[in-house]
């Protein structure tokens, strides 16, 4: 396989037409780092690599676990050919402790556990700085259908189940995530985009601190060293062929 | 019956108690018109004695069709007797018409029609300017239950096909409005607040001439006129006893 013509930059990542080959896409994860819908913007060095092989062990690990996701394979440390899908315009977010946004919206302090995992949709649209959407505003919007948004939030409560239980092995807790979903020429909705610490808040389980993209958005520094160890934690508690 | 002591007062209202009379309050409606949760300030002469009276004929209206709320009598030209009920702080709003913040939010232009009625909750906070909620939201923050969120969405629907019918016979599109529920001491969910034309969206069928708050809100100027016209009209469709 050849990675061929660019089909679409995004903030993370490049996504290349494979000569030859309809279905499947390649990814290139790049070093750059942004926040608050891009107006803060960053990068360091080999955090496309970090991210890349984040995304592939849990990717491999939710395999694992009955969840098929768009991988299909590595090509070298920062990126991936994965399945070509047309992607469901909703970022799909779960809490399990209230932080960032959400918990300021409600006047909520950060760090409250809730009772069970909450599942939140947010219209992908950078113009529009992604609005969060209710079920029904998605479904007068034809934006999804009933039984899209069924499948979704089935999925991402059962991939929420695994991740807690994965990072937790690596003494991490996963405070919230965003993953997004995409069809493929069957019809089938599979996990899409990556899952990495750039859509993860995750908080060390014995110290509290945070190893994720709020120290890149709140200046906490660090940024690297703490992508560095998310990574290292998982290699050792991910074993995948 | 004797107006109390002052129990609340609103953007929009006072609310008094009524000496020896536990399940009632005294309902006074003010001149004042505020807008962008009461950052712009207003007012017009009469204007309570106005919504007072549009909201008394919608109340008695709304009864005449089966819909139950807080409006027991009226005792003056700016002034009603109540049911007091334990107010649900959730902002209901119902669209038919996409326009004003949700439109925007949308990146759609104001008056696209919807396919059908639209159902919002805002969770009623005024430090938090009442932020947007989703039913998972609301549901886990346990603001209400999922029995009540049925009958708040049920009864706001029912409640707009009889306005929509209603504001159409005087010559008006109801465009969207904002209810507010509350519960009474047998917990019985009934219509509370007001409906006026500073929480509905009113668009002369004709001409498509905003006659409503929008007025105020975006300095179109005849704010006054536009209101006792809404008055006026529904003086002319509405006739209770």
């Amino acid at each position: 396989m050849k990675k061929g013509e660019l089909l679409y930059e995004g903030k993370a990542k490049k996504i290349y037409q494979i000569p030859g080959v309809e279905d499947r896409v390649w990814v290139e994860y790049k070093d750059s780092l942004t926040a608050f819908n891009a107006q803060k913007k960053g990068n360091f060095e080999n955090k496309g690599q970090v991210n890349r092989e984040i995304s592939s062990l849990i990717f491999r690990y939710l395999q694992s676990k009955g969840i098929s996701s768009h991988w299909v394979s590595d090509v070298n440390d920062h990126e991936m050919i994965v399945e070509k899908l047309k992607i469901i315009p909703l970022e799909v977010v779960v809490r399990n402790t209230l932080a960032g946004s959400t918990a300021k919206k409600m006047g909520i302090e950060e760090g409250r556990k809730l009772p069970r995992a909450l599942v939140e949709f947010y219209f992908k649209d950078d113009n529009l700085a992604d609005p969060f959407m209710s079920d029904d505003q998605i479904l007068i919007l034809q934006i999804a259908s009933e039984e899209d948004l069924r499948s979704l939030k089935a999925a991402a409560l059962k991939i929420n189940q695994e991740l807690v239980a994965m990072w937790g092995q690596a003494g991490l807790d996963l405070i919230d995530f965003k993953v997004e979903f995409g069809k493929n020429s069957k019809g089938q909705i599979l996990l899409a985009d990556e899952i990495s610490p750039d859509c993860s808040r995750l908080w060390d389980l014995k110290t509290g601190e945070k190893m994720d993209k709020d120290r890149f958005r709140r200046d906490l520094g660090q940024v690297k060293e703490s992508y560095q160890e998310v990574l290292k934690r998982l290699r050792e508690v991910v074993h995948v062929k």
